[in-house]
């Protein structure tokens, strides 16, 4: 712990290391970076500094350690777990990897690109396809979140059925440790058994262990041709046969299978502008099914229509429309990604990212909406997500017509039915959004506990002085 | 260190804990255990024990412990770099895993198997081809490794390319730690962001760090056409441009792309029965490309054609033969997979097994070839590989009618050669045979110090004592 008379010679000597740009000082400016783009979690800063380069990165890093003072890095500031934001204590300062920016290279050949921590994920997969290549980590925050922080929560989306998570994504890091230290780690190559590797260790830590200031990523070739169907399911245990009988024909052409549930297409079309049901009918669940190939003419439409003619002989189907033309494909899609916007809309939404095995995936959500149903009758769940991964985002509104304050009072005890449902079939109560503070303290409850002893032992390894993003991800021991 | 009055006392416990079947007795079969299957490394032991369970691999991990003892664990014992062989001092327990061959669970649905380490890989590819699905990793040992094996070394083989080492293939572990507890982390899930990914500690460590029991591998849907070709071609260049043009075309139909040499063709030719030079005239180098897919009338045929003929027509190909029917597929397979063992026949060879960044593989064969050639004046190198993820084994045979003796004497200079050339082009010393033995004290030379300090950490933090497979992997401090 420093002491209050150290800040002001510190904030002198950030100033002298990363020079007036580097210095956040505009108040709005300041403010942004204190509280998350949901407004959900606030703190505040002894400085917000935006460091060029990798060399200026590891000087706040020594001069903070010098001082005593935590650090807490920050990328497009999009997270959803309050993992980029700093505590109340104003004794923390904020690390903006905003100005690292740089596309350091591209290799076409080695099917890789090198990017420093700052680059927005939209601006690589824009150089991946400048470069006819694929970079297919995609999410709602792409125009905004980096590729930083991509990395510290080990990011999914949309594409992990193909392409996995963050975490598949990366051959190489060059990393800022506690100490002030670089691992330049910055290798592109596929093979590499050449002891333990480290690189796992920094993806997904949150910033916990050190700062990842660059990355080799991994690139595919470029996609050349789409098919997308809107199919209407009697329910989950349809979506997870479904899912087998377009794979074992498509195989790796299957590259996203969302499903969701009546309730979550109700809000969008009560709330999206332009929202449409393709159906005439209501069904009770619906998959959005997309199939890629780098083949221009690979015929994926016929594809799609021999698995939906099983899909309907097994009664897994029991409606479905194959788009046509990019504006019917732009609104199947807009039906998906605006389930939770509107949700927002009708009211209060207590939120949920878990994972089970695909298999499953039905058990759970039967047992989990009956065990919801039964703590708030008239509760509105809308489940929607990536099944082809076991991902279900398990979002609830309140019962229409009921009050917003009882409900969001109970958010903690609903929190804990759906955990612990998860938890009841092997489930992850993170999937895909971290941990940050919001779910720290469940780990308390939900994780093994030799497995927190063995992440302490790490942490206290890389960062025996706590400075590195303290308080997020691991519980107070 | 424990005194030589302990081991008897140690002998008893282990027996009292494994019971007869688990303690290897017959002189034989401990000495198949004791030396490597090439009898490259030999050793001695205290004890070989096979234990049948994941709580006997626990309860020989706390003896030993107890006693101060080493313990090296081993699979199917068909490791390149002596890894799996106990040191000279006769004070290691080996432990086998080979008694541990269960599969636990095949889940279809989640894609997922679930095996104990010390299951024959050929028996898990088996178990999955018998429920319509596919386990990818595939390497010449096969029918003798084990997945623990696999995993402990992060195997590759020759559908990397398409589908990840060993380390992309896990979603979870078993693991018995150094003190002799177990974690149970394993979980089938594809997404899971509770905190720091441990199991990609244990991957790849050679036991170093913990044993591993059991894993939960994936699984992919099973591929029902297969196209092969046999292309010669101008050199290595020519080699790397094609795989681009198959690879924007196929995609993720491109499973294998190897390459080798004209010596590595020739020594085959030479001592492999019945192997036929596919074309009438010698070629530089030489491409086997393999497509598959899941569908199974892929007109896979029409895209191995059409990129053919764009490499016609851009001169990166001189000949190509497409395989018609198995018998052919397999005696293409063959000249490849027949080098190693036809280069051994020929006389003593050196053998190196490097990576470098797909698009330096030119420059790099260029700039070896041509060092070693000014080292040994006649020298014959045998380079092939994997060359879409930028592996080649890079290996030497003695000038004709040249001494052999004098040739191995000539061992650490000539591969000190090789090493330092891929290190210039930023490449791995250890691709995908790992460290063992072999390369241990080479790390010291070839990896950055600053990673070599961070492995050492781990090492202490997960195995204090030291007494996890004592000797492999990291070079003295």
């Amino acid at each position: 712990m420093t002491t209050p008379d150290a800040l002001p010679a510190l904030l002198a000597a950030l100033h002298d290391a990363v020079g007036p740009a580097g210095l956040v000082t505009d108040p709005d400016q300041v403010r942004s970076h204190l509280t998350d783009w949901r407004g959900a979690y606030s703190g505040e800063a002894a400085a917000v500094v935006r460091p060029a380069s990798t060399d200026e990165v590891a000087a706040v890093v020594r001069l903070c350690r010098g001082a005593g003072v935590g650090v807490v890095p920050q990328g497009g500031n999009t997270g959803l777990c309050g993992g980029a934001v700093p505590d109340a204590s104003g004794r923390q300062v904020v690390l903006s990897l905003t100005r690292m920016r740089r596309i350091r290279e591209l290799d076409p050949a080695n099917q890789t690109i090198t990017v420093e921590a700052g680059v927005v994920l939209q601006s690589v997969q824009e150089a991946a396809a400048a470069a006819d290549r694929l970079f297919p980590l995609s999410l709602g925050a792409e125009g905004s979140c980096t590729i930083g922080g991509n990395l510290a929560t080990n990011a999914g989306g949309t594409a992990v059925l193909r392409y996995g998570t963050m975490r598949d994504l990366v051959l190489g890091l060059e990393v800022v440790l506690a100490d002030g230290r670089t691992w330049h780690g910055l290798r592109g190559l596929r093979k590499d058994n050449t002891g333990y590797d480290l690189k796992h260790l920094f993806v997904g830590a949150e910033g916990t262990l050190g700062i990842i200031t660059a990355a080799v990523l991994k690139l595919f070739p470029a996609v050349r041709s789409r098919a997308t169907a809107w199919v209407a399911l009697p329910g989950p245990a349809a979506a997870v046969e479904l899912i087998e009988v377009v794979r074992a024909l498509a195989g790796d052409r299957l590259t996203g299978f969302e499903v969701m549930s009546r309730q979550s297409v109700e809000f969008v079309l009560a709330h999206a502008a332009g929202a449409r049901d393709p159906f005439a009918e209501a069904h009770p669940w619906y998959a959005l099914v997309e199939l890629s190939d780098t083949l221009p003419d690979a015929g994926l439409g016929e594809v799609v229509e021999t698995a939906l003619g099983e899909a309907f002989e097994r009664d897994l189907a029991l409606d479905a429309v194959i788009a046509s033309g990019s504006a019917q494909v732009a609104a199947l899609w807009a039906l998906r990604e605006g389930i939770s916007e509107a949700q927002n809309r009708e009211g209060p939404s207590l939120k949920h990212d878990v994972t089970v095995p695909v298999s499953r995936i039905p058990a759970f959500v039967e047992q989990t909406d009956r065990a919801l149903a039964a703590a708030v009758p008239g509760i509105r769940v809308v489940a929607y997500g990536h099944v082809g991964d076991g991902n279900l985002h398990y979002n609830l509104s309140k019962p229409a017509d009921s009050d917003d304050a009882a409900f969001r009072a109970r958010a903690d005890e609903l929190a804990r039915v759906v955990y612990d449902s998860t938890v009841s079939f092997a489930g992850s109560i993170s999937a895909e959004h971290g941990v940050g503070v919001a779910k720290r303290d469940l780990l308390t409850d939900y994780e093994d506990p030799l497995e927190l002893e063995l992440m302490r032992g790490v942490k206290a390894l890389l960062d025996p002085a706590g400075l590195m993003n303290p308080g997020k991800v691991l519980p107070a021991g």
